[in-house]
Protein backbone atom coordinates (compact mmCIF):
# COMPACT_ATOMS: atom_id res chain seq x y z
CA UNK A 1 0.00 0.00 0.00
CA UNK A 2 1.27 3.49 -0.64
CA UNK A 3 2.11 5.71 1.99
CA UNK A 4 -0.66 7.97 3.13
CA UNK A 5 0.17 11.68 3.94
CA UNK A 6 -1.35 14.58 5.80
CA UNK A 7 -2.81 16.40 3.05
CA UNK A 8 -4.80 13.32 1.42
CA UNK A 9 -6.92 13.97 4.68
CA UNK A 10 -6.36 17.61 4.56
CA UNK A 11 -7.14 19.13 1.10
CA UNK A 12 -9.66 17.86 -1.07
CA UNK A 13 -9.00 15.52 -3.55
CA UNK A 14 -7.99 17.74 -6.72
CA UNK A 15 -9.12 17.36 -10.34
CA UNK A 16 -5.97 16.23 -11.96
CA UNK A 17 -5.15 13.64 -9.21
CA UNK A 18 -9.26 12.37 -9.73
CA UNK A 19 -8.76 12.26 -13.37
CA UNK A 20 -4.90 10.05 -13.65
CA UNK A 21 -7.36 7.94 -11.22
CA UNK A 22 -10.06 7.58 -13.83
CA UNK A 23 -7.48 6.61 -16.01
CA UNK A 24 -6.04 4.40 -14.60
CA UNK A 25 -9.52 2.27 -14.01
CA UNK A 26 -10.08 2.97 -17.31
CA UNK A 27 -7.33 0.89 -18.50
CA UNK A 28 -7.38 -1.60 -15.88
CA UNK A 29 -11.20 -2.28 -15.87
CA UNK A 30 -10.78 -2.32 -20.11
CA UNK A 31 -13.19 0.32 -20.22
CA UNK A 32 -13.43 2.27 -23.75
CA UNK A 33 -11.66 5.40 -22.43
CA UNK A 34 -11.91 7.56 -19.24
CA UNK A 35 -14.96 9.26 -20.05
CA UNK A 36 -16.44 5.74 -19.38
CA UNK A 37 -15.17 5.85 -15.74
CA UNK A 38 -17.23 6.85 -12.93
CA UNK A 39 -15.16 7.08 -9.39
CA UNK A 40 -17.85 7.02 -6.09
CA UNK A 41 -17.49 6.04 -2.62
CA UNK A 42 -19.02 2.89 -2.54
CA UNK A 43 -21.34 0.85 -4.88
CA UNK A 44 -24.14 1.81 -2.70
CA UNK A 45 -24.76 5.08 -3.70
CA UNK A 46 -24.23 4.54 -7.37
CA UNK A 47 -27.28 1.97 -7.30
CA UNK A 48 -28.97 4.63 -5.81
CA UNK A 49 -28.24 6.97 -8.37
CA UNK A 50 -28.35 4.48 -11.32
CA UNK A 51 -31.98 3.05 -10.21
CA UNK A 52 -32.85 6.86 -10.72
CA UNK A 53 -31.59 7.47 -13.98
CA UNK A 54 -35.01 5.37 -14.98
CA UNK A 55 -38.37 6.54 -14.61
CA UNK A 56 -40.33 4.15 -12.31
CA UNK A 57 -41.07 0.99 -13.97
CA UNK A 58 -40.21 -2.56 -13.74
CA UNK A 59 -37.46 -3.57 -12.23
CA UNK A 60 -36.31 -7.29 -13.10
CA UNK A 61 -33.15 -8.81 -11.52
CA UNK A 62 -31.54 -12.03 -11.75
CA UNK A 63 -31.83 -13.90 -8.27
CA UNK A 64 -31.92 -15.42 -5.53
CA UNK A 65 -28.43 -12.50 -5.37
CA UNK A 66 -27.35 -9.48 -3.52
CA UNK A 67 -30.81 -8.34 -1.05
CA UNK A 68 -29.58 -4.49 -1.73
CA UNK A 69 -30.31 -4.40 -5.44
CA UNK A 70 -34.06 -5.10 -4.86
CA UNK A 71 -34.31 -2.93 -2.23
CA UNK A 72 -32.79 -0.24 -3.82
CA UNK A 73 -34.70 -0.53 -7.19
CA UNK A 74 -37.86 -0.42 -4.70
CA UNK A 75 -36.89 2.78 -2.96
CA UNK A 76 -36.40 4.16 -5.80
CA UNK A 77 -40.24 3.26 -7.00
CA UNK A 78 -39.40 0.85 -8.96
CA UNK A 79 -41.92 -2.85 -9.22
CA UNK A 80 -39.19 -5.69 -8.65
CA UNK A 81 -39.54 -9.15 -9.60
CA UNK A 82 -36.69 -11.35 -9.26
CA UNK A 83 -36.26 -14.14 -11.56
CA UNK A 84 -33.58 -17.14 -12.07
CA UNK A 85 -33.35 -16.80 -15.71
CA UNK A 86 -31.62 -14.21 -18.00
CA UNK A 87 -33.24 -14.13 -20.59
CA UNK A 88 -36.88 -12.64 -19.69
CA UNK A 89 -34.67 -9.26 -18.27
CA UNK A 90 -34.56 -7.79 -22.02
CA UNK A 91 -38.28 -7.12 -21.01
CA UNK A 92 -37.21 -4.78 -17.95
CA UNK A 93 -37.12 -1.12 -17.46
CA UNK A 94 -34.33 -1.60 -15.23
CA UNK A 95 -32.51 -5.45 -15.54
CA UNK A 96 -29.87 -6.10 -12.54
CA UNK A 97 -27.38 -9.05 -13.06
CA UNK A 98 -24.39 -9.67 -10.53
CA UNK A 99 -21.97 -10.97 -12.00
CA UNK A 100 -20.36 -13.07 -11.53
CA UNK A 101 -23.03 -14.17 -8.93
CA UNK A 102 -23.77 -13.83 -4.77
CA UNK A 103 -23.63 -15.88 -3.26
CA UNK A 104 -23.64 -18.83 -5.67
CA UNK A 105 -20.59 -17.63 -7.91
CA UNK A 106 -22.88 -18.43 -11.18
CA UNK A 107 -21.37 -16.80 -14.11
CA UNK A 108 -23.27 -15.31 -16.86
CA UNK A 109 -21.54 -15.13 -20.50
CA UNK A 110 -20.70 -12.01 -22.14
CA UNK A 111 -22.84 -12.71 -25.12
CA UNK A 112 -25.96 -13.58 -23.32
CA UNK A 113 -25.72 -10.42 -21.30
CA UNK A 114 -25.39 -8.01 -24.77
CA UNK A 115 -28.54 -10.13 -26.24
CA UNK A 116 -30.46 -8.45 -23.15
CA UNK A 117 -28.50 -5.06 -23.64
CA UNK A 118 -29.55 -5.25 -26.90
CA UNK A 119 -33.45 -6.12 -26.41
CA UNK A 120 -33.63 -3.37 -23.60
CA UNK A 121 -32.24 -0.86 -25.97
CA UNK A 122 -35.53 -1.24 -28.28
CA UNK A 123 -37.46 -0.77 -25.15
CA UNK A 124 -35.45 2.18 -23.48
CA UNK A 125 -34.39 -0.04 -20.69
CA UNK A 126 -31.46 -0.14 -18.84
CA UNK A 127 -28.85 -3.01 -17.82
CA UNK A 128 -26.69 -3.23 -14.70
CA UNK A 129 -24.31 -5.80 -14.60
CA UNK A 130 -22.62 -6.02 -10.62
CA UNK A 131 -18.99 -6.99 -11.38
CA UNK A 132 -18.19 -6.71 -7.83
CA UNK A 133 -16.62 -9.85 -7.89
CA UNK A 134 -15.22 -9.96 -11.70
CA UNK A 135 -11.73 -8.53 -11.13
CA UNK A 136 -10.15 -11.73 -9.30
CA UNK A 137 -12.99 -13.77 -11.48
CA UNK A 138 -13.29 -14.64 -15.82
CA UNK A 139 -12.88 -10.84 -16.77
CA UNK A 140 -12.95 -12.12 -20.30
CA UNK A 141 -16.98 -12.02 -19.71
CA UNK A 142 -16.81 -8.74 -18.12
CA UNK A 143 -18.99 -6.11 -20.38
CA UNK A 144 -17.07 -2.89 -19.28
CA UNK A 145 -15.55 -2.68 -23.09
CA UNK A 146 -18.92 -2.81 -24.70
CA UNK A 147 -20.33 0.17 -21.94
CA UNK A 148 -20.45 2.71 -24.89
CA UNK A 149 -22.12 0.78 -27.39
CA UNK A 150 -24.62 -1.13 -25.37
CA UNK A 151 -27.21 0.74 -22.38
CA UNK A 152 -25.18 -0.54 -19.66
CA UNK A 153 -23.70 0.42 -16.70
CA UNK A 154 -21.28 -1.84 -14.80
CA UNK A 155 -20.53 -1.45 -11.57
CA UNK A 156 -16.71 -2.62 -10.17
CA UNK A 157 -15.50 -2.85 -6.75
CA UNK A 158 -12.12 -1.58 -5.71
CA UNK A 159 -11.74 -2.67 -2.11
CA UNK A 160 -13.10 -6.04 -2.60
CA UNK A 161 -10.44 -7.08 -4.71
CA UNK A 162 -7.46 -5.06 -2.93
CA UNK A 163 -9.02 -6.34 0.49
CA UNK A 164 -9.76 -2.04 1.32
CA UNK A 165 -13.44 -2.44 1.81
CA UNK A 166 -13.21 0.44 4.18
CA UNK A 167 -11.78 2.84 2.10
CA UNK A 168 -14.81 2.74 0.11
CA UNK A 169 -14.18 2.57 -3.76
CA UNK A 170 -16.19 1.79 -6.18
CA UNK A 171 -16.71 3.10 -10.37
CA UNK A 172 -19.18 3.21 -12.76
CA UNK A 173 -18.82 2.11 -16.17
CA UNK A 174 -20.72 3.05 -18.37
CA UNK A 175 -21.60 5.14 -22.08
CA UNK A 176 -20.02 8.41 -21.76
CA UNK A 177 -23.19 10.48 -21.73
CA UNK A 178 -24.91 8.27 -18.94
CA UNK A 179 -21.25 8.46 -17.57
CA UNK A 180 -21.26 12.32 -17.10
CA UNK A 181 -24.71 12.26 -15.42
CA UNK A 182 -23.82 10.22 -12.89
CA UNK A 183 -20.64 12.14 -12.04
CA UNK A 184 -22.76 15.41 -12.23
CA UNK A 185 -24.93 13.57 -9.36
CA UNK A 186 -21.63 13.03 -7.57
CA UNK A 187 -20.46 16.45 -7.40
CA UNK A 188 -16.30 17.21 -7.72
CA UNK A 189 -15.01 15.19 -4.94
CA UNK A 190 -16.96 12.13 -5.09
CA UNK A 191 -13.93 10.02 -3.30
CA UNK A 192 -11.43 10.73 -0.21
CA UNK A 193 -8.15 11.50 -0.40
CA UNK A 194 -6.88 8.08 0.82
CA UNK A 195 -9.12 6.68 -1.75
CA UNK A 196 -7.70 8.59 -4.51
CA UNK A 197 -4.25 7.83 -3.37
CA UNK A 198 -4.62 4.73 -3.00
CA UNK A 199 -6.35 3.58 -5.77
CA UNK A 200 -4.32 5.51 -8.17
CA UNK A 201 -1.29 3.80 -7.57
CA UNK A 202 -2.99 0.21 -6.76
CA UNK A 203 -4.67 0.46 -10.35
CA UNK A 204 -1.84 1.28 -12.42
CA UNK A 205 0.59 -1.11 -10.38
CA UNK A 206 -0.01 -4.45 -12.94
CA UNK A 207 2.53 -6.52 -10.92
CA UNK A 208 0.14 -5.38 -7.70
CA UNK A 209 -3.32 -6.47 -9.66
CA UNK A 210 -1.74 -10.18 -10.70
CA UNK A 211 -0.08 -10.73 -7.53
CA UNK A 212 -3.78 -9.97 -6.10
CA UNK A 213 -5.49 -12.18 -8.71
CA UNK A 214 -2.75 -14.90 -7.74
CA UNK A 215 -2.56 -14.90 -3.90
CA UNK A 216 -6.77 -14.76 -3.94
CA UNK A 217 -7.03 -17.87 -6.24
CA UNK A 218 -4.51 -19.45 -3.99
CA UNK A 219 -6.38 -18.52 -0.94
CA UNK A 220 -9.63 -19.92 -2.70
CA UNK A 221 -8.44 -23.29 -3.80
CA UNK A 222 -7.03 -23.53 0.33
CA UNK A 223 -11.06 -22.59 1.25
CA UNK A 224 -12.15 -24.73 -1.23
CA UNK A 225 -9.75 -27.90 0.50
CA UNK A 226 -11.21 -26.90 3.46
CA UNK A 227 -14.69 -27.12 2.96
CA UNK A 228 -14.57 -30.24 1.31
CA UNK A 229 -12.77 -31.65 4.29
CA UNK A 230 -15.10 -30.41 6.37
CA UNK A 231 -17.84 -32.67 4.34
CA UNK A 232 -19.72 -29.57 3.15
CA UNK A 233 -21.35 -29.68 -0.30
CA UNK A 234 -20.13 -27.27 -2.57
CA UNK A 235 -22.97 -25.34 -4.40
CA UNK A 236 -20.86 -22.26 -6.10
CA UNK A 237 -18.16 -19.81 -5.36
CA UNK A 238 -15.97 -17.24 -6.18
CA UNK A 239 -12.23 -16.52 -5.42
CA UNK A 240 -14.30 -14.14 -2.92
CA UNK A 241 -16.61 -16.42 -1.25
CA UNK A 242 -17.46 -20.12 -1.28
CA UNK A 243 -21.22 -20.90 -1.02
CA UNK A 244 -21.87 -24.76 0.50
CA UNK A 245 -24.59 -26.61 1.68
CA UNK A 246 -25.52 -29.06 4.42
CA UNK A 247 -28.68 -30.27 6.58
CA UNK A 248 -26.33 -29.33 9.68
CA UNK A 249 -25.98 -25.49 8.54
CA UNK A 250 -27.89 -24.16 11.18
CA UNK A 251 -25.72 -25.72 13.49
CA UNK A 252 -22.40 -25.58 11.78
CA UNK A 253 -23.44 -21.48 11.93
CA UNK A 254 -23.82 -21.83 15.30
CA UNK A 255 -20.74 -23.71 16.38
CA UNK A 256 -18.49 -21.25 14.08
CA UNK A 257 -20.14 -18.03 15.96
CA UNK A 258 -18.87 -19.28 19.10
CA UNK A 259 -15.25 -19.42 17.76
CA UNK A 260 -16.05 -15.93 16.81
CA UNK A 261 -16.37 -16.26 12.89
CA UNK A 262 -19.16 -15.07 10.93
CA UNK A 263 -20.71 -16.87 8.13
CA UNK A 264 -23.48 -15.33 5.89
CA UNK A 265 -26.40 -17.57 6.15
CA UNK A 266 -29.77 -17.86 4.38
CA UNK A 267 -33.63 -17.01 5.13
CA UNK A 268 -35.06 -18.64 2.43
CA UNK A 269 -32.02 -21.66 1.93
CA UNK A 270 -31.52 -22.06 5.60
CA UNK A 271 -29.04 -25.62 4.26
CA UNK A 272 -26.88 -22.77 3.02
CA UNK A 273 -23.35 -20.60 3.83
CA UNK A 274 -21.19 -18.54 2.71
CA UNK A 275 -18.04 -18.55 3.43
CA UNK A 276 -15.59 -15.35 3.14
CA UNK A 277 -11.53 -15.75 2.52
CA UNK A 278 -10.33 -15.67 6.19
CA UNK A 279 -7.53 -13.26 5.86
CA UNK A 280 -4.36 -13.74 8.23
CA UNK A 281 -3.04 -17.62 8.85
CA UNK A 282 -4.23 -17.68 12.26
CA UNK A 283 -7.73 -16.70 11.13
CA UNK A 284 -7.05 -19.60 8.78
CA UNK A 285 -6.27 -21.96 11.74
CA UNK A 286 -9.24 -20.93 13.74
CA UNK A 287 -11.68 -21.76 10.59
CA UNK A 288 -10.51 -25.15 10.55
CA UNK A 289 -10.12 -25.83 13.96
CA UNK A 290 -14.07 -24.30 14.33
CA UNK A 291 -14.66 -27.13 11.51
CA UNK A 292 -13.53 -29.72 12.99
CA UNK A 293 -14.51 -29.46 16.37
CA UNK B 1 -5.95 12.56 15.02
CA UNK B 2 -6.30 9.78 16.36
CA UNK B 3 -4.11 6.57 14.91
CA UNK B 4 -5.62 5.05 11.79
CA UNK B 5 -5.14 0.66 11.94
CA UNK B 6 -4.99 -1.37 8.54
CA UNK B 7 -8.34 -2.79 9.94
CA UNK B 8 -9.76 0.77 9.02
CA UNK B 9 -8.71 0.54 5.44
CA UNK B 10 -9.52 -3.27 5.13
CA UNK B 11 -12.98 -3.95 6.69
CA UNK B 12 -15.89 -2.22 5.65
CA UNK B 13 -17.58 0.40 8.24
CA UNK B 14 -19.68 -1.73 10.88
CA UNK B 15 -22.60 -0.75 12.14
CA UNK B 16 -21.82 -0.24 16.14
CA UNK B 17 -19.44 2.47 15.18
CA UNK B 18 -21.67 3.69 12.92
CA UNK B 19 -23.97 4.21 15.34
CA UNK B 20 -21.69 5.86 17.68
CA UNK B 21 -20.60 8.35 15.38
CA UNK B 22 -24.05 9.70 15.25
CA UNK B 23 -24.65 9.51 18.74
CA UNK B 24 -21.57 11.78 18.64
CA UNK B 25 -22.38 14.13 16.25
CA UNK B 26 -25.82 14.17 17.67
CA UNK B 27 -24.48 15.86 20.63
CA UNK B 28 -21.95 18.12 18.60
CA UNK B 29 -24.40 19.63 16.57
CA UNK B 30 -27.10 20.03 19.59
CA UNK B 31 -29.74 17.56 16.86
CA UNK B 32 -32.55 16.44 19.29
CA UNK B 33 -31.11 12.97 18.92
CA UNK B 34 -28.98 10.16 16.86
CA UNK B 35 -32.05 8.92 14.92
CA UNK B 36 -31.49 12.78 13.15
CA UNK B 37 -28.13 12.27 11.93
CA UNK B 38 -27.33 11.11 8.68
CA UNK B 39 -23.35 10.58 7.72
CA UNK B 40 -22.18 10.69 4.18
CA UNK B 41 -19.52 11.30 2.45
CA UNK B 42 -19.55 14.73 1.63
CA UNK B 43 -22.48 17.36 1.78
CA UNK B 44 -22.00 17.01 -2.72
CA UNK B 45 -23.80 13.62 -2.87
CA UNK B 46 -26.42 14.76 -0.18
CA UNK B 47 -27.20 17.82 -1.51
CA UNK B 48 -28.19 15.16 -5.03
CA UNK B 49 -30.14 12.88 -2.93
CA UNK B 50 -31.53 16.16 -0.77
CA UNK B 51 -32.84 17.88 -3.85
CA UNK B 52 -34.68 14.42 -5.08
CA UNK B 53 -36.76 14.37 -2.20
CA UNK B 54 -38.63 16.95 -3.67
CA UNK B 55 -40.43 17.03 -6.71
CA UNK B 56 -39.52 18.66 -9.76
CA UNK B 57 -40.64 22.05 -8.56
CA UNK B 58 -39.27 25.96 -8.20
CA UNK B 59 -36.40 25.95 -5.89
CA UNK B 60 -35.43 29.47 -4.66
CA UNK B 61 -31.61 29.70 -3.35
CA UNK B 62 -30.46 32.85 -1.29
CA UNK B 63 -27.42 34.16 -2.97
CA UNK B 64 -24.98 34.99 -4.34
CA UNK B 65 -23.68 31.40 -2.56
CA UNK B 66 -21.79 28.60 -3.62
CA UNK B 67 -22.42 27.92 -6.78
CA UNK B 68 -23.20 24.12 -6.23
CA UNK B 69 -26.09 24.35 -4.50
CA UNK B 70 -27.78 26.04 -8.36
CA UNK B 71 -26.27 22.96 -10.17
CA UNK B 72 -27.35 20.18 -7.97
CA UNK B 73 -30.88 21.67 -7.85
CA UNK B 74 -31.14 22.43 -11.69
CA UNK B 75 -29.83 18.77 -12.34
CA UNK B 76 -32.75 17.07 -9.97
CA UNK B 77 -35.35 18.80 -12.25
CA UNK B 78 -36.46 22.10 -10.42
CA UNK B 79 -36.56 25.16 -11.81
CA UNK B 80 -34.18 27.69 -10.31
CA UNK B 81 -34.06 31.56 -8.83
CA UNK B 82 -31.57 33.35 -7.01
CA UNK B 83 -32.71 35.83 -4.31
CA UNK B 84 -30.94 38.08 -2.09
CA UNK B 85 -34.01 37.97 0.10
CA UNK B 86 -34.89 35.62 2.96
CA UNK B 87 -38.43 36.20 2.63
CA UNK B 88 -39.49 35.13 -0.78
CA UNK B 89 -38.11 31.54 0.17
CA UNK B 90 -41.17 30.27 1.76
CA UNK B 91 -43.19 30.09 -1.13
CA UNK B 92 -40.41 27.80 -2.84
CA UNK B 93 -40.76 24.12 -3.19
CA UNK B 94 -37.27 23.49 -2.49
CA UNK B 95 -35.27 26.72 -0.36
CA UNK B 96 -32.24 26.48 -0.03
CA UNK B 97 -29.94 29.01 2.24
CA UNK B 98 -25.80 28.86 3.00
CA UNK B 99 -25.82 30.08 7.05
CA UNK B 100 -23.09 31.74 7.57
CA UNK B 101 -23.05 32.99 3.47
CA UNK B 102 -20.26 31.09 1.37
CA UNK B 103 -18.73 33.42 0.04
CA UNK B 104 -19.67 37.06 1.88
CA UNK B 105 -20.01 35.67 5.36
CA UNK B 106 -23.56 37.25 5.92
CA UNK B 107 -25.62 35.24 8.78
CA UNK B 108 -29.37 34.57 9.09
CA UNK B 109 -30.56 34.35 12.15
CA UNK B 110 -32.75 31.66 13.23
CA UNK B 111 -36.09 33.10 14.12
CA UNK B 112 -35.98 34.15 10.09
CA UNK B 113 -35.45 30.86 8.87
CA UNK B 114 -37.71 29.38 10.94
CA UNK B 115 -40.18 31.89 9.57
CA UNK B 116 -39.46 31.01 6.44
CA UNK B 117 -39.71 26.77 7.32
CA UNK B 118 -42.83 27.69 8.59
CA UNK B 119 -44.53 29.29 5.74
CA UNK B 120 -42.99 26.04 3.52
CA UNK B 121 -44.72 23.91 5.98
CA UNK B 122 -48.19 25.14 5.01
CA UNK B 123 -47.34 24.55 1.11
CA UNK B 124 -45.30 21.18 1.38
CA UNK B 125 -41.71 22.80 0.55
CA UNK B 126 -38.26 21.62 2.17
CA UNK B 127 -36.09 24.19 3.63
CA UNK B 128 -32.17 23.10 3.11
CA UNK B 129 -29.63 25.27 5.34
CA UNK B 130 -26.03 23.94 4.43
CA UNK B 131 -24.04 25.27 7.74
CA UNK B 132 -20.94 23.99 6.65
CA UNK B 133 -19.50 27.55 8.11
CA UNK B 134 -21.21 27.03 11.55
CA UNK B 135 -19.05 24.81 13.67
CA UNK B 136 -16.21 27.74 13.87
CA UNK B 137 -18.90 30.30 13.86
CA UNK B 138 -22.13 31.76 15.68
CA UNK B 139 -23.59 28.47 16.14
CA UNK B 140 -26.39 29.51 18.70
CA UNK B 141 -28.44 30.49 14.92
CA UNK B 142 -28.16 26.70 13.54
CA UNK B 143 -31.33 24.92 13.24
CA UNK B 144 -30.02 21.85 14.27
CA UNK B 145 -32.29 21.58 17.41
CA UNK B 146 -35.47 22.12 15.57
CA UNK B 147 -35.26 19.49 12.31
CA UNK B 148 -37.78 17.34 14.51
CA UNK B 149 -40.06 20.12 14.77
CA UNK B 150 -40.08 22.49 11.07
CA UNK B 151 -39.52 20.68 8.05
CA UNK B 152 -36.10 21.28 7.30
CA UNK B 153 -32.72 19.35 7.03
CA UNK B 154 -29.49 20.84 8.29
CA UNK B 155 -26.02 20.00 6.32
CA UNK B 156 -22.71 20.57 8.71
CA UNK B 157 -19.43 19.38 7.23
CA UNK B 158 -16.50 17.83 9.44
CA UNK B 159 -14.20 18.37 7.09
CA UNK B 160 -14.19 22.17 7.01
CA UNK B 161 -13.64 22.65 11.01
CA UNK B 162 -11.36 20.12 11.40
CA UNK B 163 -9.32 21.09 8.41
CA UNK B 164 -10.12 17.67 7.07
CA UNK B 165 -11.55 18.04 3.83
CA UNK B 166 -10.25 14.83 2.06
CA UNK B 167 -11.76 12.59 4.59
CA UNK B 168 -15.04 13.37 2.78
CA UNK B 169 -17.50 13.54 5.83
CA UNK B 170 -20.66 15.35 6.18
CA UNK B 171 -24.12 15.00 8.16
CA UNK B 172 -27.56 15.68 6.90
CA UNK B 173 -30.03 16.23 10.01
CA UNK B 174 -33.23 15.90 9.39
CA UNK B 175 -36.74 14.90 10.88
CA UNK B 176 -36.56 10.77 12.34
CA UNK B 177 -38.39 9.93 8.91
CA UNK B 178 -36.82 12.29 6.29
CA UNK B 179 -33.51 11.22 7.83
CA UNK B 180 -34.26 6.82 7.52
CA UNK B 181 -34.99 7.95 3.92
CA UNK B 182 -31.26 9.69 3.38
CA UNK B 183 -29.86 7.03 5.47
CA UNK B 184 -31.58 4.44 2.86
CA UNK B 185 -30.48 6.19 -0.04
CA UNK B 186 -26.83 5.98 1.06
CA UNK B 187 -26.78 2.24 1.94
CA UNK B 188 -25.64 0.51 5.07
CA UNK B 189 -21.50 1.75 4.67
CA UNK B 190 -21.98 5.57 3.96
CA UNK B 191 -18.38 6.56 4.94
CA UNK B 192 -15.45 5.74 5.02
CA UNK B 193 -13.24 3.26 8.06
CA UNK B 194 -11.04 6.51 8.31
CA UNK B 195 -13.63 8.87 8.36
CA UNK B 196 -15.51 6.57 10.39
CA UNK B 197 -12.78 6.41 13.21
CA UNK B 198 -11.84 10.06 12.74
CA UNK B 199 -15.03 11.40 12.87
CA UNK B 200 -15.82 8.86 16.03
CA UNK B 201 -12.61 10.45 17.83
CA UNK B 202 -12.81 14.09 16.98
CA UNK B 203 -16.98 14.79 17.89
CA UNK B 204 -16.36 13.69 21.37
CA UNK B 205 -13.47 15.04 22.02
CA UNK B 206 -15.08 18.75 23.91
CA UNK B 207 -11.21 20.06 24.05
CA UNK B 208 -10.41 18.82 20.50
CA UNK B 209 -14.00 20.89 19.21
CA UNK B 210 -13.25 23.87 21.21
CA UNK B 211 -9.42 24.49 20.62
CA UNK B 212 -10.41 24.05 17.17
CA UNK B 213 -13.15 27.23 17.79
CA UNK B 214 -10.00 29.40 18.91
CA UNK B 215 -7.21 28.40 16.61
CA UNK B 216 -9.42 29.24 13.98
CA UNK B 217 -10.75 32.06 15.61
CA UNK B 218 -6.92 33.86 15.83
CA UNK B 219 -6.09 32.46 12.72
CA UNK B 220 -9.39 34.36 11.12
CA UNK B 221 -7.92 37.22 12.96
CA UNK B 222 -4.95 37.46 11.44
CA UNK B 223 -6.03 37.16 8.00
CA UNK B 224 -8.17 40.02 8.65
CA UNK B 225 -5.45 42.13 9.68
CA UNK B 226 -3.08 40.88 7.37
CA UNK B 227 -5.96 41.69 4.43
CA UNK B 228 -6.37 45.21 6.30
CA UNK B 229 -2.54 45.91 6.27
CA UNK B 230 -2.92 45.48 2.60
CA UNK B 231 -5.34 48.25 2.11
CA UNK B 232 -8.21 46.00 1.03
CA UNK B 233 -11.69 46.41 1.82
CA UNK B 234 -13.50 43.91 3.96
CA UNK B 235 -16.91 42.58 2.10
CA UNK B 236 -17.84 39.98 4.79
CA UNK B 237 -15.84 36.59 6.68
CA UNK B 238 -16.65 33.46 8.71
CA UNK B 239 -13.26 32.22 10.60
CA UNK B 240 -12.56 29.90 7.32
CA UNK B 241 -12.31 32.53 4.75
CA UNK B 242 -12.30 36.34 4.06
CA UNK B 243 -13.99 37.93 1.24
CA UNK B 244 -12.54 41.57 0.22
CA UNK B 245 -13.08 44.05 -2.57
CA UNK B 246 -10.87 45.79 -4.38
CA UNK B 247 -10.75 47.56 -8.20
CA UNK B 248 -7.03 45.84 -8.27
CA UNK B 249 -8.66 42.34 -7.70
CA UNK B 250 -7.84 40.96 -11.05
CA UNK B 251 -4.10 42.38 -11.17
CA UNK B 252 -3.83 41.10 -7.20
CA UNK B 253 -5.12 37.52 -8.03
CA UNK B 254 -2.49 37.31 -10.99
CA UNK B 255 0.17 38.90 -8.42
CA UNK B 256 -0.87 35.80 -5.85
CA UNK B 257 -1.37 33.31 -8.62
CA UNK B 258 2.43 34.15 -9.17
CA UNK B 259 3.63 33.22 -5.79
CA UNK B 260 1.61 30.09 -5.81
CA UNK B 261 -1.49 31.51 -3.51
CA UNK B 262 -4.55 30.87 -5.23
CA UNK B 263 -7.52 32.80 -3.77
CA UNK B 264 -10.99 32.67 -5.28
CA UNK B 265 -12.43 34.62 -8.00
CA UNK B 266 -16.09 35.71 -8.80
CA UNK B 267 -16.96 36.20 -12.43
CA UNK B 268 -19.88 38.13 -11.41
CA UNK B 269 -17.86 40.31 -9.29
CA UNK B 270 -14.90 41.19 -10.69
CA UNK B 271 -13.70 43.35 -7.54
CA UNK B 272 -14.15 40.42 -4.75
CA UNK B 273 -11.65 38.12 -3.97
CA UNK B 274 -12.25 35.61 -1.41
CA UNK B 275 -8.98 34.55 0.97
CA UNK B 276 -9.26 30.98 2.60
CA UNK B 277 -6.86 30.80 5.84
CA UNK B 278 -3.63 29.83 5.67
CA UNK B 279 -2.46 26.37 6.94
CA UNK B 280 1.12 26.52 8.10
CA UNK B 281 3.02 29.64 9.29
CA UNK B 282 5.52 29.48 5.94
CA UNK B 283 2.11 29.57 4.25
CA UNK B 284 1.10 33.13 6.35
CA UNK B 285 4.36 34.45 5.34
CA UNK B 286 4.39 33.49 1.89
CA UNK B 287 0.47 35.72 1.64
CA UNK B 288 1.88 38.60 4.06
CA UNK B 289 5.14 38.84 1.39
CA UNK B 290 3.23 38.41 -1.59
CA UNK B 291 0.54 40.85 -0.84
CA UNK B 292 3.47 43.10 -0.22
CA UNK B 293 5.51 42.74 -3.48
Amino acid sequence: MPDLWPEDFARLPDAESLLQLTSHAATAYAAPSETNVVPAPGSQVLMTLIAGLVSPGRAVILGPTYAEHARVAALAGHEVTTLSELAPLGEADLAIVVNPNNPDGRVFGKSELLRVAEQQRARGGLLVVDEAFMDAGPRGESLSLHVEEVKTVVLRSFGKFFGLAGLRLSFALAATALAARLRAKLGPWPISGPALTIGKAALWDWDWIENTRLSLGKAARRLHLLLQDAGLESVGYTELFHLVRSPDAPRIFEKLGRSGILVRRFDEQPEWLRFGLPGKEEEWQRLEAALRA
